[in-house]
C-alpha cells in the first residue's frame, strides 16, 4: 500500500474513533469556487489525484473515487497502489455520488445503525449536503445521524500549504459604470422581496467573484481569477466585507467606508454572525452546510435565495460592454497578428516541414504559447491570461482539455490544424476565443469538419429568439447542422464570460443538456456569452472555433420582444479550411459579412502588411 | 349579488363553521384529468364560468378567480355579478395562484392566527397541495392548520350531476402489440426499482389513459377521451381495478383474471387500501392529497414516483405505430377529399361569394364540421372524434381555441382561409390533424405566413437531433424563421397522441418554455407527437400546418446515438398559399419531398377524379 492508502487508513482510524460509517471528500472550497486552489485540496491529499473534479466516498470496507472522463486514464495512474477504486462517473453502471452514498451508507446502518454520515460541512455546500441526506433518508425510510465538523484530511496534512492572499485594488468606475452603493441599493431591492418585503434580514455572501463584483475590488488571490477570497454579509443598513487583514489598503478601506462598506476578518466563521431573530437568507447552493447549521440551531428562519449579484454581474451596463468591446477589438488585433505570423512561418518551412520560431527553434505547442502571450503582454492593459493556453497540435486538438506540458508537447509542422483557445485579463476587460489554424494540406474530412464548424458559429450567432429563452433553447442552432452529419462535440456551446473576472460565469449558458435545477438564466440584454461550437475525432483532429457576443433587443412585434447577438471577436475564420460546398446560401452569406466586419474593425490597429494579408483572409468568397 | 355570489357567500359561511380562513377549489377531478367531467365541475358551480381552467380563491373579505388568456373575456362576462374578482393569468402584476394564495393566508392568519387553510383534498393533487402549503409556510415562517376533509361546493351542490360510466372494452392484441401481464411485468420492474430493489410495495394509479393504456380496456366514460373512469393498485403479486361495478362483463373479468387482475368497486376512497407496513408508492403529481394524507396518518413510507406506465404509453410499439400509421393514412385521405371538396365548392362560388353545401344552404364552420365528421364515419373503424373539431375562417382563426357554436359562427366565402383542426378516434389510431385551406384571394402578408408556416412544420420535421433531446430542445427549429419575423404563436409546437386513447398524452412535447418541473421526457423511439406551428394575426387571420410525427433512430456515431422523426400524415399544404420566395432552397426541397411522398401514399385509396387533382395539388414547385 503506498502513502495514498496509508492516508486512507488513517482516515479510517479518525472515522471509526468519531462513530462515523461513511465519510465523503468533496474536491471544492469555502467559497463554491471553479477553481480551487492548494489549501483546499483534501480530496487529492488523500488520493494522490492531481485533476481538477472528483469525489471520494469512504467507509470501513472500502474507497472509491468518483470523476469524469477527462481524468479516467489520469485517475487510473494516480489511484494505483491506493486501494482506491476508480468510478468513471457517466460509464454504464456507474452510479450517481448521491445515489451511490445513499447505497453505500443504507449498507454501513445493517451492520451498525449508530453509525454517522460525516463529511467537513465548511466545504460541502448545503445543498449538496442536504441532498445527500435526503437520498440517504430517502433510502433507508428513518432520520440518518449526520457529522459535519470534522476536517479529517486537515487534522492529517502537517505541510497543508497556506490560502493565498494578495493586495486588493479598486476597479474605477469608468470600468465597472457603477458604484458599490448602487450595486448594493439594487441587491437590497431584491433581498426584500425575498423577505417577504421586509428590511429584517442578515444575507451572506461567500462566492468571490459576485463578492468582487458588488465591491468592485480584484486581486490575485486566485490563478487567472481577479479575485479575493473574501465573505460577505449584507443588512438593509449596513454591509461588512471580510477579507485578509492588510491585504486592504487604508484608501480602499475609506472609499469602502463611503459606501457603507465596512471591513471585517476574514475567516471560515466569517459568516457565523451573532443575529437577534432576522431571517437569514443565503444561496444554498454556495453556503458552507456549518453557517447553515450554525443558523438552523440558533433558531434562525432561513430563506434560500439565489445570489441577486449573480444575473446583475451577468448582465453588462453600458459602460462595461463598451469597455469589453475595446478590449476584444485590440484582442482580436493580437490574434490576427499572431495568424499571420503563423501562416508566414508555415510558408517559409513548406510542406510539411517542422515551423522554426523567429529565433530559430522548432515551434511547438509551448512556444506558440508563449509567442502569443508576448503580443498580448505588448498591450499595457493586459494584467494577466484569463485561464491558461490551449495550443493543441494535430490529433492532440481531438482531446477537448488538452494541456502541453514541458514533459509531453508536440512540435508544429506546415502540414494539418494547431487549435488555439486563449484569453487575457485586461484592465477593461477579459477575453476567451478559441481560432483552429490551417497550417498545410487537409483531408476532405478535415475540410468538411472545418467548414461545419464555421457554419455551427455563424448559425448561432445569427439567430433571433424571442425573450424568455435560456441557452438550452438555442443551443441546437449551433448543433443541428452537425447532427446531420452524426457529429457532436461533448461540452456546452457557449458559457457567460465575466468583466475583468472570471472567465466563466453564471448564470447563463448555452448548451442542450437541462441540468437537475432545470434551465440556467434567461438570456437578457448585456449578457456575454462564448459560441464556441467544434469537431473532435480521436486520433485525428480537433477544430473549434470561438467567439464572444453580447445580446440586445432585436425588435417589438405585436408576438413580443424579440432578441438578437452582437458579435464581439473579430478574427478571420481560416478560408484555407472552408470549402463552400458544405456551406448553405445563407451560411456564405452570413461568413462574407462577418469577413467584412472583421477587417472594417480591426483594419486600422493593423501596419500596412498585416492589413493586406488580412484583406486577403477576410475575401468574398 | 347574483346566484354565484350568493353561492360564494353560502361558502363563506361553511367556512366560516369549519375555522377555514382560505378555502381554494381548483377545475379538477379525482383522476389529474385533463377533461373534466361535470360531475367535477364545483369550480364552475360556484362561479358560473363555463370555460375548462381556473382557481378560485376565497376568504372572508374577497373572492379571486384566475384564469388564462384563452378566457380573459368569457370569464369577464360570466364573473360579472358574483363580486369576484378576475385575476387574468399572466398579465404583469398578476401573482400566480400560489404566491396569491400565500400572500392571502398570511394576511388572513395576522387577523386570526387560529384558522385554516381548506380545500377539497380528493381533487387536488398532492403535489398541489404541498406546493401551496410550503408556500403559506415559507411565508409565514411556520406551520399552517390544513383542513382538507371538506367539498363545501359538493354540500351546498343538490342537482349534482352524477358521474357517467359506460360499459368496458377490451382492446384486442393486434392493436394493443403487448398483454397486459406483460405491461404489469414491465411496470412492476420499474416500481421494485424505486422501492429498494424491493417487492413489498403497494403502488396507487388514479390517471385515466394510464389504467386504460395498463389494463388494455376502453370506455366511454369522457367525452373524445375512450377511458374509463377508474382506480387501480398494483403489487408484486397481484393487481386491483377499481371501476363501476355492472360496467364490467363477465367476460372481460375473466380475461383480467387470467393476467392476474382482480376488479373492485370504483370510489373516492378505493386507494385508501389497508397496508400492513410495505411503502406506498404514488406519483404525488396526481394522486389526490386526501389520499396521500391516508397513508401519511398510518405512518406509511411514501415513495413519490413517476407513473412508469406514462412513459410506457408514449413509446408505441411496433403493433401500435403499424395501426397508428394505417389510420392515419385513412384519416389523410379523408382530409384529402375535404380538401378537394372545399376547393371544388369555392370554385363553384366564385370569388367573394359565399360558398355553398351540397344540398345548396350555405356553408358555415358548423357545416364544414358535419361534413367532414361525415366523411370520417364512412370509415368501419371510427367511432368517435379525438376532440371537437376547430373550423374557424377568417378572422376566427386568429383566436387559438375558437369554437363556432350554434348561436356565433360564420358562413364561409370563397375568398381567405378556413382552419380546420380536427381528429378522430379509430380502433387501430388516434388522428389529430390541421390544414389550413385557401378559398381565395390572399393578400401579401397572409401569403407570408401561410409560406413561413409550413417552412416551420417542414424544418421541424426534418430534424435531425442527438439521443437525450426533449421537445424543448428542438422547438426552436420550427420558431426560429418566425422569430426571425417577429412573429410567435403562443402555444406549443407539439404534443404526445395516445394510441386509441387521449389526444393530449405525455411524457413528452414540444415548446420551448420549460416548465418549473424541468424539460419534458426525452424524445424516445416510438413517441408520437404532432408538429403544429402557425401564425395568428389578432382580427386578421389564423394559419395552423399540423402533421403528426414519430421518433426513430437516425444514425449511429462515435459521437452518439442520432434520432430523427418519421411522418405520418399525408395530406398536401396548400399550394395556393405558397410562394417560393419566401423559401430558402432547402425548404423548397423539402416541401416538394413531403408533396411527393403525398402523392405516393395516398392515392391508392382515392377515386380518379381526386388523385387527378391530388396530383395538382401535389406538383413540385
Amino acid at each position: 500500500m503506498n502513502v495514498h492508502g496509508e492516508r486512507i487508513e488513517a482516515l479510517r482510524q479518525k472515522m471509526n474513533e468519531a462513530g462515523i460509517g461513511l465519510y465523503y471528500v468533496p474536491m471544492s472550497d469555502c467559497h463554491a469556487s471553479e477553481y480551487v486552489a492548494e489549501h483546499f485540496r483534501c480530496n487529492a491529499f488523500l488520493t494522490g489525484f492531481t485533476g481538477s473534479a472528483g469525489h471520494l466516498v469512504v467507509t470501513g470496507s472500502g474507497a472509491w473515487f468518483f470523476t469524469d472522463g477527462r481524468y479516467f486514464i489520469q485517475a487510473a495512474n494516480q489511484l494505483s497502489g491506493s486501494g482506491i477504486e476508480l468510478m468513471k462517473m457517466g460509464e454504464p453502471g456507474v452510479p450517481e455520488v448521491d445515489d451511490f452514498i445513499a447505497q453505500k451508507m443504507s449498507e454501513v446502518l445493517k451492520e451498525n445503525d449508530s453509525l454517522a454520515f460525516g463529511f467537513d460541512g465548511n466545504v460541502v455546500n448545503t445543498k449538496a449536503a442536504k441532498g445527500f441526506i435526503d437520498k440517504i433518508e430517502k433510502n433507508i425510510y428513518k432520520k440518518v445521524t449526520v457529522k459535519s465538523d470534522r476536517d479529517f484530511a486537515g487534522e492529517m496534512w502537517t505541510d497543508r500549504p497556506a490560502q493565498n492572499f494578495t493586495p486588493l485594488w479598486s476597479m474605477d468606475i469608468k470600468y465597472t459604470g457603477e458604484t458599490t452603493q448602487s450595486k448594493l441599493d439594487r441587491i437590497r431591492a431584491e433581498l426584500k422581496k425575498f423577505n417577504r418585503g421586509e428590511d429584517n434580514y442578515l444575507y451572506l455572501l461567500n462566492s468571490l467573484d459576485d463578492i468582487a463584483w458588488t465591491f468592485n475590488i480584484r486581486a490575485a488571490d486566485v490563478n487567472n481569477n481577479p479575485v479575493a477570497f473574501a465573505y460577505a454579509a449584507i443588512m438593509s443598513d449596513k454591509a461588512i466585507l471580510f477579507t485578509y487583514p492588510g491585504m486592504v489598503s487604508d484608501e480602499l478601506k475609506a472609499a469602502l467606508a463611503a459606501e457603507g462598506v465596512s471591513v471585517g476578518e476574514y475567516s471560515m466563521k466569517s459568516l457565523c454572525i451573532e443575529n437577534d431573530g432576522q431571517p437569514v437568507l443565503m444561496d444554498e447552493s454556495r453556503i458552507g452546510y456549518n453557517i447553515y447549521r450554525f443558523y438552523q440551531n440558533n433558531g434562525a428562519a432561513i430563506v434560500n435565495v439565489k445570489n441577486p449579484s449573480t444575473p446583475m454581474k451577468g448582465e453588462k451596463n453600458e459602460t462595461e460592454l463598451a469597455c469589453a468591446k475595446a478590449a476584444l477589438v485590440r484582442d482580436s488585433a493580437v490574434l490576427i497578428r499572431f495568424m499571420y505570423w503563423l501562416k508566414k512561418k508555415s510558408a517559409e518551412a513548406g510542406p510539411g516541414a517542422v515551423m522554426k520560431n523567429d529565433d530559430g527553434t522548432d515551434m511547438t505547442e509551448l512556444s506558440v504559447d508563449t509567442y502569443l502571450t508576448g503580443l498580448r503582454k505588448e498591450d499595457p492593459m493586459f494584467f494577466s491570461l484569463s485561464f491558461n493556453t490551449i495550443a493543441a497540435y494535430g490529433e492532440n486538438a481531438a482531446l477537448m482539455h488538452y494541456m502541453a506540458t514541458p514533459e509531453k508537447h508536440s512540435k508544429i509542422s506546415a502540414k494539418g490544424m494547431l487549435l488555439v483557445d486563449s484569453g487575457g485579463q485586461y484592465y477593461d476587460g477579459t477575453t476567451d476565443i478559441t481560432r483552429t489554424f490551417v497550417l498545410g494540406e487537409l483531408t476532405e474530412d478535415e475540410i468538411k469538419s472545418f467548414t461545419l464548424t464555421a457554419a455551427s458559429m455563424l448559425r448561432l450567432l445569427n439567430t433571433k429568439f424571442i425573450y424568455g429563452c435560456s441557452g438550452e433553447i438555442l443551443d441546437i442552432m449551433a448543433r443541428e447542422p452537425m447532427w446531420k452529419e452524426g457529429l457532436d462535440y461533448k461540452c456546452g456551446t457557449g458559457h457567460g464570460i465575466g468583466h475583468v473576472l472570471n472567465v466563466h460565469e453564471g448564470p447563463h449558458n448555452i448548451r442542450w443538456r437541462i441540468g437537475p435545477d432545470g434551465p440556467t438564466a434567461v438570456l437578457e440584454t448585456g449578457m456575454v456569452v462564448s459560441n464556441e461550437p467544434g469537431v473532435y475525432k480521436e486520433g485525428l483532429y480537433g477544430i473549434r472555433t470561438e467567439n464572444e457576443m453580447f445580446v440586445k433587443p432585436y425588435m417589438s412585434t405585436p408576438d413580443g420582444q424579440f432578441m438578437q447577438f452582437e458579435n464581439m471577436t473579430f478574427i478571420p475564420i481560416d478560408l484555407d479550411g472552408i470549402d463552400k460546398k458544405y456551406l448553405s446560401q445563407d451560411d456564405v452569406k452570413m461568413l462574407n459579412e462577418y469577413h467584412r466586419q472583421v477587417f472594417e474593425t480591426v483594419s486600422p490597429l493593423l501596419d500596412e502588411e498585416v492589413k493586406a494579408w488580412l484583406k486577403e483572409y477576410t475575401r468574398e468568397i
